[in-house]
């Protein structure tokens, strides 16, 4: 199965929804993943930076994959994040979500201690070693401070210790060096911005948060990019860029980055019906009823009210 | 029993002691904590940063408080860090280390996530709220990134959500505004380089990751400090940072800033004879022969040989 | 005449050419723009990053104006870079490169100083008030720290502060943004990497500073990516992405970044016999023999040996 | 002259007093240095960044040294900033200064480059090799990115290319380790808050912005704290700690840092008559009438008013 995974396409790295006392709200988790598979995506990614991976506990942890596993059914990969500070920490995750059925486990470089890149090879080797599923390796030196270099990359690629890169660097110079020096790789960006741009030069799919609240959206901006239609995936590209002003709506005054952003899907899922709490874990703080109503005009205004 | 916690003096952050199969090893770490407590030492904290908190997974958490407090038989406040980047990953750390015995827990602010300070505050609200045992706040912006402003430390002392703070900024200036902002707050000095000075500003206690190699020496250097003795302190804080010197002989074009340090600090304890072995825990690399033999020498130049 | 200035096309950021005694090497200058010129150059830009701006004195920031203004004799635009920390000395640099016959001066945000957007917005109403010649905005954090966000640019180009935007932020997405935002404003790339790209996502015109060493290279790519035929301008991107290895051939642990980039360009024009000496301004040191090997292996294997 | 430079004690970064239409107010500065000799100060340094360096022209530069050189009259040293980005520039505003009469010049690493410490080693070589007078090496990470590393300020010692450091890094561990390596080169701090604690720690002087506002503060406290009378000094720290809420005043939604800190200074000057007028040069944004009288209350709370 898994020397057969060849990810590609939309992978929404799905929000994780909340019940009004905590939990996950495993009915909206459902729902979720039904939208997101009507839409026509190529993967689902549960427990990614959208999905508030570092504040599920490790029963959010497990109830996330084992909806989405049951849910998806077979139909397409499932992705788990398995983003820890230390190599023990991943592979404990990673061996919780690949005995759930996850597909293949993506993990970042190691945080919190300050790693070489040969330490961060080592990271990946041990592992991948400890694991009975594939590796996606995750580049968010926003998160954790190191950068998967191209050199680093090109390592893991060769020595087949990952199966492919999810970039969320922001970097689009360094994500083409990447694909000169690994071509083999598939390659995924992360931009909710740039997703046509990285699609023509060559990434092998997208996983944009904002996919949670627009797979529609991104499913027709993927497909114009792969087929050459760079015009038609440009003018989505556009029409989504607008729809991404949702995560600047939160005042930065009383609540933090994360919170405004992860908010503001969860929110805008929420007023389409597609989850039913917009609650996030904490410490994130909640926005308030005036930034919701700008969420809703926002969506009102790129077609989704 | 928490509520007669009263913070001070010498707390060094132990080292985490592995076999050579990648456990902890239970009878090394008894020995530190016996030569710790037979230098004077005024508690001792497992699990903080030079403990490889990031790198130790679920079973090597349990073992070293386990190790910790049975050794300490209550000598001394057992303190323990629950370090995590989310708040319920957090509690579920702190509360197996209060299961354990543990007297209180160390805590950051959330990481990988992008905090305001007023969610840094909710972290601690819910922390503290979740916990039979108090908090001691932790703040150590090289490895998390967000700092604990004075406005929000004064915060967590007025609303007594912590009983201590950690202040490894290396920032003087602030730990001055907050000795004035807090005055009640015990606070500690994570510096190995200023701890007489710090003591000198009003400092509680110290936490030098350098104490498990030499706490004599830093036992010293407190009760010179708090007597108001500062030329003994200053003379031994000379010594103490030059012994410091161990932690840059790491070719940082191998081996990453934490592997050099924390495994310097191994290195010198396995060379004194307190520990078996100076592995580090995955992904750190080893040391080297000839790093070996350079702290070996800048021990035997402190006077430690 | 400033009110014609349509800037668009390559317009490389020159390098400043010295003699063996560091003065300004007229003659080499001469026939670097006369190089340039031939190749099919849209403009040049005396005293950008890769002019060594920042290492000028007042004589040879005159003498390098002087040379291109007379060298082009009005073929095409002559930029001047007027980069400087504060207003009043940005001021002070223009007036010079206008009064010697510039078409236009290049400012970035204050530096060494902290500025606050309006206080950005405010130094450009300046200078643009204190001149007689138009101001392109010039936004390169790397090397100023501030960056210029969409909101601001967006300022400037509808109160007509500038006429242009030369964006070295390295990131596309903002980038994008701006094109959104002010669709008037022409807006050029600094990227040496991203310009077929840039081009295709509306920039009017690309400075790289490859270009010195490769206009020809960058002419195709330009011509062929405003003309839509995007796999002719990537295959020319990836020979020059190639040849940008120029710039890491330096060894890091003697020579900085800026001596290390700024020489491999230096030393390219001068074994293509285009420059005399490879010198480059104090304090930046010198590369080796070895290294200016590796560049002109690195020129032979791009086709420019 | 030069070879007896021993620069010691209080040595106040004077801010440039301007005229309503921008020039400098050559009889404000004469009263700002004469309030400063008649409170004891043990030199003057004009062009700091206290004193707007990186805002001002030719002509201001020329005159702040003029108007210091003949009030102080030879009764304490005149130090000059010649802060710039590359050596060439330097050079030319300190052979202006030394021209000037200046005693000694005052120079950070090069900035808006980025260069190797060979490279700022280098720079300060060649600086004064071409100067009359002594040079001050100046450690201002937080304006010039590079730090002034041990390694870097011991060679610079050593070979006698500077006479003293000005450490603005607010690194106190670094500055005991300077202390260590090169304990015949005079230290100052330029740190309005650790100002007893560095003086404590051998440091020869101190040189902060705040003590245009309040020389007589740490002459008290630099005199205490040489004497060996801390609990004097720290008393007096405590004092001028407060009163350096000035800086923090200013709405940062709407002007910047260095707007804020300056105009604070410059208006806490106007209030107590030293200066006529709180104008910063541009493009910084003035205080408004609101953060004005918050000043004034500070300086009333602080015993100023």
């Amino acid at each position: 199965m898994t020397a057969d995974l060849a990810l590609h396409g939309v992978v929404p790295p799905l929000v994780t929804p909340l019940t009004a006392t905590g939990e996950v709200d495993r009915a909206s988790l459902e729902r979720l993943v039904e939208f997101q598979l009507a839409a026509g995506v190529d993967g689902v990614f549960l427990g990614g930076s959208s999905g508030e991976v570092a504040l599920l506990d490790t029963a959010q942890r497990r109830a996330i994959v084992e909806v989405a596993v049951g849910t998806v059914a077979g139909a397409v990969p499932v992705l788990a994040g398995a983003v820890d500070t230390g190599t023990r920490r991943v592979i404990e995750h990673a061996r919780q979500a690949a005995a759930l059925g996850a597909d293949a486990v993506v993990v970042t470089a190691p945080f919190y201690v300050r790693p070489h890149p040969a330490e961060i090879v080592e990271h990946f080797r041990l592992v991948q070693a400890a694991l009975p599923c594939p590796v996606v390796a995750y580049d968010i030196p926003g998160a954790v401070g190191a950068r998967l270099v191209p050199d680093l990359v090109a390592e893991l690629a060769e020595t087949k210790l990952v199966v492919a890169l999810k970039d969320s660097s922001g970097d689009l110079a360094t994500f083409r060096e990447i694909r000169r020096r690994a071509p083999d790789l598939p390659a995924l960006t992360g931009s909710e911005l740039l997703a046509d741009t990285a699609v023509a030069l060559g990434a092998a799919g997208i996983v944009p948060g904002l996919g949670n609240v627009d797979p529609h959206g991104y499913v027709r901006l993927y497909r114009a990019a792969r087929d050459g239609d760079l015009a038609t995936a440009a003018a989505e590209q556009d029409r989504l860029a607008r729809l991404f002003g949702i995560v600047d709506i939160a005042d930065r005054g009383r609540i933090g980055f994360t919170a405004g952003a992860l908010g503001a899907f969860k929110a805008a899922l929420a007023l389409r019906g597609v989850i039913d709490h917009p609650a996030t874990n904490p410490p994130l703080l909640p926005l308030d009823r005036a930034e919701t109503g700008a969420i809703r005009r926002i969506l009102t205004d790129a077609g989704l009210g």
